[in-house]
């Protein structure tokens, strides 16, 4: 399995007093000061790079949609694929905002989908089985997804001289299959779980939540790659396997929402280890997210009541991390500055 | 005086019709999609711009400094004005962090400083006059600060196009005399209106609560100008013009932290149409900020526990109003990915 090492918090102290030499009163970036002490640690360098960053939006369709738990079809899948491929979708709008390059990657969309320079291809198969029913994956499935992801992530980092991976999702039902993996994991009750997604009726919500306690019932798993493969997200796995591979190259990898911290979730179940390289980017909306969070242990940096995905919320804080970067390596020491030695 | 129109409501409905549009969930955006709105609806179309962004930094001193309501001397402004200048400050890396230029506003330093091409000299005179013996401005200076200031941003993006426009402060004193203006214009109870700024201990603490209660208790100033002039600030009433200016040019500013809140505070108690171009940035940890953003109606949209001022909290917002425009102007219509036709 991929093995990411824990920070090296020796040097957590030498870097904190970096922070607090810098010309600011003490204390005075608040949480963009605990970021830039972090990324440094992340790096293992007092001159934290973040400069390239690349968005992996991983796409995967659910059987257990044919059961209603979405109010969209599984075919909006590919159709937001292909916005996004066209740079047309909301994540396309932000990266241009912020500066980042976005890649689609086709874990498990249920449809054939047109080569494309930001899509890569990883499908494990099209879509997941129906989880009320019958185990959502394989094992070997959930494995290949992991290491699908962790390569990816390697593979920008290492090959491609990404500083800084961001991941969001786009997969219609994932909420669905998020919640059951989160009930498992966290652990915590199911309906603590689920949310109306990307939006149901008082109707869809209760068709929501009877199919999802079905699921629930069918199976006891509560070990990560067991829940993976019984609940499902071919996108959700691979996310967790980008994660688990940012942690292994040491890179900090921002997540996104209810869905991706829930990934984070099987990751740091995977390799606790991981949990430290994880920047938690906003609190979403969705019913399940402050539960996802609780059990990350994450306190994220944004809360804007947003809750679409994409990986929407993790591109919002690359101008922090980007900023906490730029604290330690562009700021004068206030000793060279009340000297006049600039 | 400065003259700012109201926004255009009668085309809300409309812009919010395009962004309920967009690809995706209903309201997902959540504060994004209001602030798409509100950019749209302040520039008057519906692909607002917010590229170029102007980062402003005023720089005074205060007279009230030399009863010790800092924990640091006033030669410590101009040091920092260096800092700025030479690119090596907090705004600076944040600025470069999020694509901004930055200038420094001289509206009252009480030292001379060499040219240099970020440097806008407007100083109006060399630090305020002591508020806790005397006014620390005449009306007349107060004026000249806010035709300074709207001059500035009004040349920013006429003759210089810059589409958004960002205000911070570097003042040694200034949360001291912030704190007279907040109270006297919000209104509130003094002690409401006074934190630490840039650090105090206990004696420090108690020390500026005696000598803000003896320059309050000197005057019983209550109009806008007649605060400013009270109280003073030359970086506050220039601010206050800036932000005039700015309205003035239909074009939204990004408002900072404690003392830019107030700033912008004057502004509105001026010309109360002004609050709709003000986009407030963040909940200062300064602890009269609270107060001052119940007194301008704001509800921003960082909490970072940031407590720096130089705009550095006002830059980490330019992400999400570029990200905001990119929803109006980048992403696709719903039924158009849902019909095939991207």
């Amino acid at each position: 399995m991929i093995s990411v090492s824990p920070l090296d918090r020796s040097q957590e102290a030498a870097i904190r007093a970096l922070v607090d030499g810098k010309a600011k009163p003490l204390g005075a970036l608040g949480r963009i000061e605990s970021l830039a002490v972090r990324l440094a640690l992340i790096e293992g360098r007092p001159a934290p790079r973040c400069e390239r960053a690349l968005l992996l939006v991983f796409a995967g369709d659910h059987g257990l949609n044919e059961a209603g738990v979405s109010a969209y079809p599984s075919s909006v899948t590919a159709a937001m694929v292909e916005t996004l491929l066209a740079g047309r979708a909301s994540a396309n709008a932000f990266a241009g905002a912020v500066g980042a390059e976005v890649r689609v990657v086709d874990a498990g969309v249920a449809a054939d989908l047109a080569p494309h320079p930001a899509l890569i291809d990883a499908k494990v198969r099209k879509g997941t089985r129906n989880a009320e029913l019958v185990a959502a994956l394989t094992e070997a499935e959930v494995e290949l997804a992991l290491r699908h992801g962790a390569a990816l992530a390697r593979k920008a980092v290492e090959e491609e001289g990404f500083h800084v991976l961001a991941v969001g999702e786009m997969g219609i039902g994932n909420s669905a299959s998020a919640a059951l993996v989160l009930h498992r994991l966290a652990p915590a009750p199911l309906d603590d779980c689920i949310g109306p997604g990307a939006g149901h009726d008082a109707e869809g919500m209760a068709r929501k939540r009877q199919v999802l306690a079905r699921a629930a019932a069918r199976s006891p798993a509560s070990e990560p790659r067991e829940v993976l493969a019984q609940f499902g997200g071919l996108e959700i796995a691979m996310m967790a396997g980008a994660i688990l591979g940012a942690g292994a190259c040491r890179r900090p990898v921002l997540v996104d929402g209810f869905i991706s911290t829930t990934a984070a979730l099987a990751a740091i179940r995977l390799q606790p280890a991981v949990a430290d390289y994880c920047i938690f980017a906003h609190r979403s909306a969705e019913t399940g997210h402050a539960t996802a969070l609780t059990a990350a242990g994450a306190e994220p940096l944004l809360d804007l009541s947003m809750r679409l995905g994409e990986g929407t919320g993790a591109l919002l804080v690359l101008p922090l991390v980007r900023a906490a970067a730029g604290l330690l390596t562009g700021v004068a020491d206030l000793d060279d500055v009340l000297a006049g030695r600039l």
